[in-house]
């Protein structure tokens, strides 16, 4: 049997709420046996761009990585967020690592197609290598990832968090049996969206379909659910979406295909 | 016998020089087994300070890291600068993967004391990671590691990129017969500063204080010289000074002992 491997995604709230973010790192730093941490950087790369000036450009709601902007989420992923996690981490006893999608070309991209919309320094995920987390989750470290990957051309290319979850997850199962926890500020899946205790414990493809149907999971829930199903087809174990009691493993509504 | 390991640092000008980078970057990347390259900042993070409206204070000549400018270094070390050469690196077919002495404790660090002179979030380095290098070595990864270290309490500290590549070099004499090249922009150690064919090709302890005693050797090149002789102590078993012709062996000035 395989080991069990968490990968936790750092949702963009908790990164933004100093204090939701010390208890992140408390519960992941406590978890016990193989673990990895994704994160992207939540307003705090806007906010960046903005002191420096910059006006972020969005379309569609999703932003545009210019060639400075290039420069100001290589700075503030990989750099800011990621150093200092891992500094806090290495407080804690836990022995973090951290890493870009460049670092050990650990995630090759392609850049997008500027066709129909060109979004500019933005890559999709063509390759990972999952044999150097192997290597480094054996020598007892826990990777912390940022959502940055690279064109094999010396280019960085800025990644959707979601999906560079997904993809690290996928590519682990080959080695362990994965869960992936997608942290955000609510409990879980909640039935009613005003009443904190009403997480929905386990969700599969077929209670999907009807809840989907009865119009309880809507907007922000429905992609999270979309690619929690994804990660699931690539071989993900079990995704669970909740809060920091989702990484100790107390609350949080799982989802798994059955 | 112990294998060979090249550990460059690379100087603040061939960072600013766009020219110059690119032939240190291929001259690296074709450097044959064991490498490392370690590297500070340059002016760069001096320019994205001021395009902050940040005011870079200086006590004697050297830079104050207040709490703001920790997080401009943070950011323009460990990413903007670290994670742009290892994809240029990556590029080039070398198995980068980029470092900050947060990660994996690679360099733990103790906060300079601030009497007499407050030098702010800067740190001495009092432990080094060589087992985690040499484990990536050994997977054929080059290491590339920014001027930075951690106090192990949660916060990063800016740290002398000459120190850094010095105690890296000599934490890794355990494992590797290892060769610390500087990097900068004159070919070696001149005898006619105005000569760049002057290049001295040797100097040990005896040329060295004659060299000192005669003037020869003067200004920016004596603490080089220090610091090369403090390397050979701790068992780095030879030092390179020079330009891109240094790193692959063809140029410059070795100092050893004896």
């Amino acid at each position: 049997m395989k080991p069990l491997l968490r990968v936790v995604k750092l949702g963009g709230q908790p990164i933004d709420d100093p204090r939701l973010l010390t208890g992140i790192l408390d519960a992941f730093a406590s978890i016990k046996g193989p673990k990895l941490l994704v994160h992207g950087g939540g307003n705090l790369a806007t906010s960046w761009s903005k002191k420096l000036g910059y006006s972020p450009q969005m379309i569609n709601g999703r932003r545009v990585t210019s060639a400075e902007e290039l420069e100001v989420v290589t700075m503030v992923f990989a750099g800011l967020i990621n150093k200092n996690m891992v500094a806090r981490l290495q407080a804690l006893g836990c022995m973090a690592i951290g890493l870009s999608g460049a670092d050990g070309n650990l995630m090759l991209a392609q850049k997008r197609n500027p066709r129909p919309v060109d979004y500019g320094w933005v890559g999709d995920v063509v390759q990972v290598n999952g044999a150097l987390l192997h290597t480094l989750i054996q020598q007892g470290m826990a990777p912390v990832c940022c959502a940055l990957s690279h064109d094999g051309k010396g280019n960085m290319l800025n990644t959707n968090a979601d999906t560079v979850a997904q993809e690290l997850a996928a590519a682990l199962s080959e080695y362990y049996e994965v869960e992936l926890v997608f942290c955000f500020e609510k409990k879980g899946v909640l039935l009613d969206v005003n009443d904190e205790s009403s997480v929905i414990r386990h969700i599969n493809l077929l209670s999907h379909q009807q809840l989907l149907s009865e119009g309880t999971i809507h907007s922000g829930m429905i992609p999270k659910l979309e690619n929690a199903f994804q990660a699931l087809k690539k071989g993900v174990a079990r995704v669970i979406l909740g809060d920091t009691d989702a990484i100790a493993g107390t609350n949080g509504t799982t989802v798994s295909e059955y």
